[in-house]
């Protein structure tokens, strides 16, 4: 399949796919580079790839797949610096968060590589050198967006790689990808960022009672909103079309049941509130989260029964 | 303190109560009632009170803490229907999530009665007979919302009693209460039931497609919006003004964001989604939720690094 991948940067998604090489391919070697002294010191100690090295010409140095896990906004620069370090028959491809933007900045500074952009739709609210773990694409989906024309073996490669990671995946096209993201996961952010400032900038309410009583539902909206600001801002400008159109439809949404509650209209609130519950036992049921009430995060309590 | 606690309404809170008295508080006797005769069947099965009632008169017979635990649109109809069968001695609580118009409603059903309304801030996404537990109640917060004049003898042993169960307990005036949770826990909700109704209706995106990639974020909400709708209809029209104040401070918020992105402003959404992870660390500090990552619902894939 390869025998060498090299991962530029190395926070919670590069960590990751090091540790998770290193565990599921043993004969493939790994290195990697980190723009941050301080992480590639930490990369080195946790040993997320066999070999740190102190650029990325280095890193990519003979590796056969080039995997870019830095912001998006950052994957163009970079990719073009090390053009001419890239061995030419390399496959490179990426993990970000929107495709289409990914894929022509990919395509512009690389243009004579095979590029393959993906999304492991996999992660935590952490990130840093000290985030990522092997089992982190255990059983999580990855998108793979391959562009016209691609190479099939290439491509072929690249899902057996994510399918050794532990991961189920799927092709699509990156509009489509965009799109889907967009609601399943750029605008879930977005509010919970919003949800998250809006609680802290009250005047009648302090930061403590917001606090003390977040267990009445907030607290689930501040893990999501502690993810890493500099990836979600590259996120939301990369993918600005789609999460444009999906936030109208939300704030459509959104503003119908304000319109139910101002008039009192009970029944358009029970009814709204009653179909909503098919979509999580469905999501439990394909294996996409975990059964137990609140994720499982009472269990120490409710063993006590 | 008290020698027999009455429960109406036998679902997650009267079923968590029902098991935390008997567990914390053994001397005392508990009796219950609930308006379905497959809950009352099943809270029998279950042992959630010691007597489980045919009739709601039965059981508040005899009982000096009366706890409604019904849905707070019922809880006015339900106390009236009982005014005369409840002792004139007796104290009489709740468990509702909005409490000025439930004080009103009380006390316009009991006139003659002590009534102190009160709020654990606890609850898992789960209702019914099967959804309680003893250990629910620790190291959550409970809000007493005691009116003017109130019996500070009683007033303390409601107190007391909360406190016995595992809860911290903090005195509030009933309106302060409904705005502090129209922030922590309407709103929150409200958002999360729009936005996996927004994700249901889409025509771009399958329904399939939201439950396979929902590990992005998207999930977290569902669990919230997988809450019970007849509790949750009557939270938004019992608290309707503090939630619809809330709802356009949010608005407003997210309103500003959109233009961020809208206009490609990468500076003003840094800022923004990098304040939001002090509250985060602050909710974890105070022991309202689980510091581990994705609130430990993946440990067990975790340890296998």
């Amino acid at each position: 399949m390869f025998r060498h991948v090299a991962i530029i940067g190395l926070g919670l998604q590069g960590g990751s796919i090091g540790l998770a090489v290193q565990a599921c391919l043993p004969g493939v070697a790994t290195s990697g580079y980190d723009i941050s002294p301080q992480t590639r010191a930490r990369a080195a100690e946790r040993g997320l790839v066999s070999q740190v090295c102190d650029t990325p010409e280095d890193a990519v140095q003979g590796a056969d797949l080039v995997i870019f896990c830095v912001p998006p906004g950052a994957i163009g620069p970079v990719a073009q610096a090390l053009r001419d370090a890239i061995r030419p028959d390399a496959l490179v491809s990426d993990v970000g968060s929107s495709k289409s933007s990914i894929a022509a900045a990919l395509a512009e500074a690389l243009p004579d590589h095979t590029v393959i952009p993906a999304h492991p739709v996999a992660g935590t609210e952490n990130s840093g050198p000290d985030a990522g773990f092997a089992s982190l694409f255990q059983n999580r989906w990855c998108i793979v967006t391959p562009p016209e024309k691609t190479d099939l073996l290439k491509l072929s490669a690249l899902v057996e790689f994510w399918e050794t990671l532990g991961a189920n995946v799927e092709i699509m096209d990156a509009e489509h990808h965009d799109l889907v993201l967009a609601v399943t996961s750029h605008l879930p952010h977005l509010i919970a960022y919003t949800i998250v400032g809006t609680a802290s900038d009250l005047e009648e309410v302090t930061r403590s009672e917001v606090i003390k009583y977040s267990a009445g539902g907030f607290r689930d909206f501040t893990r999501i909103a502690a993810s890493d600001p500099t990836m979600w801002r590259d996120v939301f400008l990369s993918n600005k079309d789609a999460v444009l159109t999906m936030l109208q439809r939300f704030t459509e949404d959104l503003t119908a049941l304000q319109r139910a509650i101002r008039v009192g209209d009970g029944e358009a609130l029970f009814s709204h509130f009653e179909r909503t519950r098919a979509t999580r036992r469905s999501i439990i049921e394909e294996g996409q989260d975990d059964a137990r009430p609140d994720f499982g995060r009472g269990d120490h309590r409710r063993n006590q029964r």
